[in-house]
């Protein structure tokens, strides 16, 4: 089983005019993430900016959540957020998740802009369940990961596709519907 | 081809200690799930509340992106939001779903308490594809929809179940997750 880890980068992305800026941090993205998360097994899930200011503000919140009244008012949201781990940029989070999981992880990106994925969904969820090597799963948040993050991943998956052209999912309900494509317990396959 | 529609109920649902409450509407569900909806091809995506104010709250907001200023700031949010229909209970719902399709909907609740399903994730895939009458989609906010809502359902899913015990999604995502296991796109499928 390969440890799985997510990062949702607020630097470099697009914005809509394709400019490339730092986002800010949103809590509905900090708290839903961490929750599919907790629930899909992700080991670490990285909240990635430069902007020191919105790390103390991000850490305050979870701190409130943890430790604060809110760990005895809401548990469940404590176990979530117990994964969440601040860094700085792309290159603090891989050497992070190689000292948790002694190995430079595959990095895999996810984009509504992808064209030429080089994994599928199911691909990846053999390469979990087979392989030993830790893999780091990167979301952009804005308009999308920068085209240098894309170029520079191992792996790229598909866009996820619905029935029709529109694909505009938040990132958060995007990364909870990647993660129970690649680890959700299938129905069928619990059958005896 | 089922045509589908969804519901976010407001009332009757629970709360942490099991009381039955009438819960907010959250700006996020709405644009969440809109888009999720849009994305998988939900027809109507009804948001419930007996609490006039609220709807019109509600209402206001949907305004502003649907013809406001919002409306060319961002499109993509715009044709997302044009499913929204703000309804006043489960009844009155019901009665707008076999208005627009033209016949009673099969009613299919989802609940991380479900212990006994009647339709896995599967087959309600199969039953969209095959049949024509309308599906409509249950999800509660809060703690979840009541064991009597849950009770005059035609048919329960499986809970979402990821890779251990935690299963403590927000509805915004637990929606898209369901959507994308019974409407979405598998590229496996897709391939020649």
């Amino acid at each position: 089983m390969a440890p799985l880890y997510l990062a949702l980068l607020h630097f470099p992305v697009y914005d809509k005019n394709g400019h490339v800026v730092t986002t800010a941090i949103t809590n509905m993205d900090i708290h839903d993430i961490a929750r599919a998360g907790r629930t899909y097994g992700v080991r670490r899930f990285y909240v990635v900016t430069p902007v020191h200011a919105l790390r103390a503000l991000a850490a305050r919140i979870i701190e409130h959540w943890e430790t604060g009244w809110g760990a005895t008012y809401n548990t469940t949201r404590k176990d979530a957020l117990a994964i969440v781990t601040l860094t700085e940029d792309l290159e603090r989070t891989i050497v992070d998740v190689e000292r948790d999981a002694g190995a430079v992880p595959v990095l895999v990106v996810t984009s509504a802009r992808t064209r030429e994925p080089t994994l599928t969904y199911d691909e990846l969820r053999r390469m979990i369940r087979a392989d030993t090597r830790p893999l780091l799963l990167l979301f952009g948040t804005g308009w999308g990961l920068t085209e240098e993050t894309i170029a520079r991943a191992d792996h790229r998956l598909p866009a996820v596709v619905g029935t029709g052209a529109y694909n505009h999912l938040s990132v958060r309900t995007a990364a909870a519907v990647i993660l129970d494509r690649v680890c959700g317990q299938r129905h069928e396959e619990a059958r005896p």
